[in-house]
């Protein structure tokens, strides 16, 4: 089994090229729930949505989420009975929202709901949510602290950030089949993700990172950070916020003692030293997935990258 | 105030040509909630729905339920995500069973949830729910009892009927704004609604019975059956399991000791004696409501009979 910790889109692409290399059935990915937010009474939990539409082939690929093509007729009539849709939700979205919401009502953990979904969709890739407990991401501001989607999409990453924090973490736990996906692993790859929200949030969660770092099992991450920016999303802001550069060698910084291996673009050439100094093994390729192609290869050159230290060790 | 009661439907017709003579302000409509019925996780009042919307004006009106126009990609969805569709839900009629499931989660009255929404839709119509409590229609057939809506919508009303009970009613109650509307009404119409399923319902209420007994307000009928069979639904079956002909004069034995009129169709002029002997005055229309003009004269002689009344006590 190759495991992979995912957040969203980053994510989603780097296993759409994964599932090119290796056959899906092998393929694990667990995913980020700190994002995770009710709104209208419905459960929502985008990144597993990305996650599970990527790799059903149904998500609109332009934006990175949502399902293609889906109009929004529930949201305006929603919005018409005094809703608040600052969160746009497409109508095939919503419904996944409400089979979601319904399933864990009547008793089904995350887990199962989300393995449910998957297979309706034909997605081979096991996804496993990091967690069945309920965390929510905050990031604290100068005017308090807000849910990560309050801050990402109500107000758009305009805040000042201070610092981030993961509600519930403490009192959550990793799933089993979590916790057993990364002790059986033959690979663990950390996706191309937000290191401090993404990734971080399921580090965060009780034994994982005990759980990695006593596994012998190659650890490889891909660095999100190209040329000192983030690909997509507010990485930079929440990198800086808790101590490190938006660069890749801060996500190396962020990830120190835990890989053993980081993926950096071909324009973060120079920093690979700097990132060797921390303990990491660096390969430099072209990281940024414009299509099918390059998708492939990253996702080749990074299980390529942990085989290789496998077979050495 | 005009206090009518209601079922779907017939009852939303019969209240468009009230509105017609009427300042809508005036008018309140008790409304049965004995069809409700949760599905997908979601609370859906069928009747008060209807009532609403077609009283805003978005009824899809050829079926008479439903928002005009309305898509389905949320079902749609939601049969690939393993649900079970039968029931059909438009998308922006989903947005209110969302909202409405929502707020009722919150802490909300199913009332305050309904004002709520009508008012949103711009209905001046006072929509009050029969109660906030729950009480099920249920069908009893030779394989058991099934709710309501399985027998109607699922089974589509092909299984024998031998009886009809609403669960949960002896424990539910109407609500005191129910209680108070009955109590100042000026005038109580019994729309042209099922009168074992619709009205029966909201009926079969422990009080409220009694509070149309006591009140010396003159209450008039319309009778959903004509020439021997209803304009539509099932109240055929259901009116005979309870022991009652299928005809004007079967109403006329189902309203028996609660109203002082039952405003018949001229094709059933021939019962009117039969049904002044069971101690009902009676009036004799066109009760077919084919449009705007129809449902104003009915909704006129309805008023008028009760107005006379009122006058002679």
């Amino acid at each position: 089994m190759i495991v992979t910790l995912a957040g969203g889109v980053g994510a989603a692409r780097f296993l759409e090229g994964l599932v090119q290399v290796v056959p899906a059935e092998q393929v694990t990915a667990i995913v980020n729930t700190g994002d995770d937010i009710t709104l209208h009474g419905l459960h929502i939990s985008p990144d597993i949505d990305i996650v599970t539409y990527t790799l059903a082939g149904i998500v609109e690929e332009a934006q990175g989420w949502g399902v293609r093509g889906d109009t929004t007729n529930v949201l305006e009539m929603l919005k018409t009975l005094g809703a608040e849709t600052w969160f746009l939700l497409g109508d095939r979205d919503l419904a996944t929202h409400i089979r979601r919401t319904e399933l864990l009502r009547g008793g089904a953990t995350l887990t199962e709901v989300t393995d449910l979904i998957r297979r309706a969709l034909g997605v081979a890739v096991q996804i496993l949510p990091m967690t069945d407990d309920p965390v929510a991401t905050y990031i604290v501001t100068p005017q308090g602290a807000i849910h990560f989607q309050h801050y990402l999409v109500q107000r758009r990453a305009q805040d000042d950030v201070t610092g981030v924090t993961f509600e519930g973490v403490d009192r959550a736990r990793p799933t089993a089949v979590v916790l057993e996906a990364i002790g059986y692993a033959e690979a663990i790859l950390i996706a191309p993700s937000n290191p401090i929200v993404s990734v971080g949030t399921t580090l965060a969660l009780p034994g994982v990172r005990a759980a990695l770092e006593e596994t012998r099992t190659p650890i490889v991450a891909v660095s999100p950070i190209v040329g000192g920016a983030p690909i997509k999303g507010p990485a930079a802001p929440l990198m800086r916020a808790q101590g490190f550069e938006v660069s890749a060698r801060g996500v190396g910084e962020c990830y120190r003692g835990l890989i053993d291996i980081l993926v950096i673009d071909t324009v973060d050439a120079v920093l690979a030293d700097d990132i060797r100094a921390l303990g990491i093994d660096v390969v430099i390729t072209d990281t940024i997935m414009r299509g099918p192609d390059e998708k492939r290869s990253l996702a080749q050159v990074t299980l390529d990258a942990a085989n290789a230290r496998l077979s050495r060790s």
